[in-house]
């Protein structure tokens, strides 16, 4: 990892399982909001560096569904869900890694505009107890975080098809 | 309501915001299952005496998605929500009641099979905190979950549709 690489601001919620995730990007909140739901988009950036994203179902609009794959070094990951709500401030979703298969989060994306081009997201996860929570915090889930949203900059700030949004 | 009438075991965890409703039924785990999947038999069930329900949407499979709106006495309330997943012996969905747009509980449901024709029905529903989890405690939803479970058992036992599953 890049050591100065920028860091989300992660923070574990002292009374209720949940996880957020708050980090500022220098774009608009149209084009933040193409990235998480134009699928051609999406897979440029999620996941940390190495991983390679294969999206198997994504109807990124409310009441639809999604799953992909993410391999690197001949291992999978899988992971599915639908799609509560999308609007252009907010996206409500579920979220299921296959390795936990009975295991299920909400996850709530917030696009807030900043102004002069810049943009506010806030994830919240919601899980079912403080156990599946903290093994999340433990998994080591802030390299895939920070890298995904390092690599989403750089498609941001780009001149290719993420900076025409 | 009637006094004889069976009370589902309605409970709030003390440490996340969960509700916890446990009720049996003299029916099997692929009746009940039915009687929560087929959009002919849930309308006759679900919801407080007196109040219609009419679906809007209903794809009960995994990835669909689903909205209702219930009337009684001219007053509607709507509902909506996503199937996380939807297999014989659990059910996991989101939930929107409309009149509070951006909260949304994260319900996960399970049949387990008694024997003798009987089965249990657990249902979790999963709060963002615990002021949104205590308003649906003071609303008085236990009236519509004892009303619309004693709707079910009558239709579980009829020679009608229901009894067909």
């Amino acid at each position: 990892m890049n050591d100065t690489m920028k860091k989300a601001a992660i923070e574990a919620d002292p009374t209720v399982p949940i996880i957020r995730v708050t980090r500022d990007f220098a774009t608009t909140q149209a084009r933040l909001f193409r990235a998480h739901t134009d699928p051609e988009l999406f897979v440029r950036w999620v996941g940390p560096d190495g991983m390679t994203t294969t999206l198997d179902r994504w109807d990124a609009n409310t009441g639809g569904s999604w799953r992909y794959v993410a391999a690197r070094d001949g291992v999978e990951f899988a992971f599915h869900g639908c799609f509560h709500e999308v609007r252009p401030d907010r996206i409500v979703q579920t979220f299921t890694w296959e390795g936990d298969p009975d295991g299920v989060a909400l996850e709530t994306l917030t696009f807030e505009d900043l102004g002069s081009g810049r943009t506010r997201l806030r994830t919240q996860s919601l899980c079912d107890s403080f156990e599946s929570r903290d093994a999340w915090l433990r998994s080591g889930m802030e390299v895939g975080v920070d890298q995904g949203y390092a690599k989403l900059d750089v498609l941001l700030a780009g001149t290719g098809e993420g900076a025409e949004a």
